[in-house]
């Protein structure tokens, strides 16, 4: 079962290599997911390449999608399609991911209105401003969408995902 | 519980960053361990605080220790009490993960001779050298040292070294 990741130039290097690991070991396939095909560079300067486009994908392939943080978020939201993607996942009740600066995305796909959520204290006004009832706390669910802070939540925000997914192989 | 994890410049991001948040979400505290107090650079810029000089800390107070490659074993084999806080703690038995170049500090400390191991390949030679039985594959367990190739192999390094760590909180 393939889960999505999105990838954007100025990813946070921890936010992207510790879900696209961490869901292999639970038996999923991770899919890097970008506007276009090509190599692009984290904050720090590490590389990671696409493993394909967005318009080159189904929604139904995927069983989650996960958005890293960094500021790749601000990058990511400028694309019709990935906003339609990530609209799309939400809509089949998938469960998505999101930590950090990613609320943008979310915003952007217009389904964080009356949502309880988190995400970085930056983007607090960003995402009460859109709608959501934004809480100070590691982890929060609603429904199908799964938000943590910051890299410190990682751990707690992974967990919490991965009882989410269907069974990975 | 705490869990060591060693740290020096030119270490590979994603061996450094995956074990470090992993075995957190399994209930262990991750401490970077440096030769010196102060910020490393991975490969590709990545910046890591130290949490303490090896100098600083007993082996006692670890149950576990993980040696991320990259270039960064090249640094680490070049310092005694590196090689001392390893030995140490193969001499006690605790489990260690070491992981693409790692073997480098492994070699230093003594440890390789007559066991069953792997890294990557450009230091086969090396290993074999220092007396290690080198084999081919994702993840070899001899005792209490858990090694793998590349990042190619976190998914399966991991999953076996938590299963040798006592169970975390």
């Amino acid at each position: 079962m393939k889960v999505a990741i999105l990838l954007e130039n100025l990813f946070d290097e921890r936010e992207f290599i510790y879900p696209y690991y961490r869901l292999q070991e639970e038996g999923y396939e991770t899919v890097a997911l970008a506007p276009k095909r090509g190599t692009y560079r984290g904050k720090s300067g590490f590389e990671v390449k696409a493993d394909a486009a967005i318009g080159e994908v189904v929604g139904d392939d995927f069983v989650g999608l996960v958005i890293p943080g960094g500021y790749a978020p601000d990058r990511l939201r400028r694309y019709p399609e990935v906003l339609e993607f990530v609209r799309k996942m939400d809509e089949a009740g998938k469960p998505i991911a999101a930590i950090c600066h990613a609320g943008w995305v979310l915003i952007s796909a217009r389904i964080v209105k009356g949502r309880r959520m988190t995400g970085f204290f930056a983007i607090k006004d960003d995402l009460i401003n859109a709608g959501a009832e934004y809480v100070d706390e590691p982890v929060v669910v609603d429904g199908n969408l799964i938000t943590s802070r910051h890299p410190g939540d990682l751990k707690v925000w992974m967990k919490e995902y991965i009882k989410h997914l269907p069974k990975g192989s």
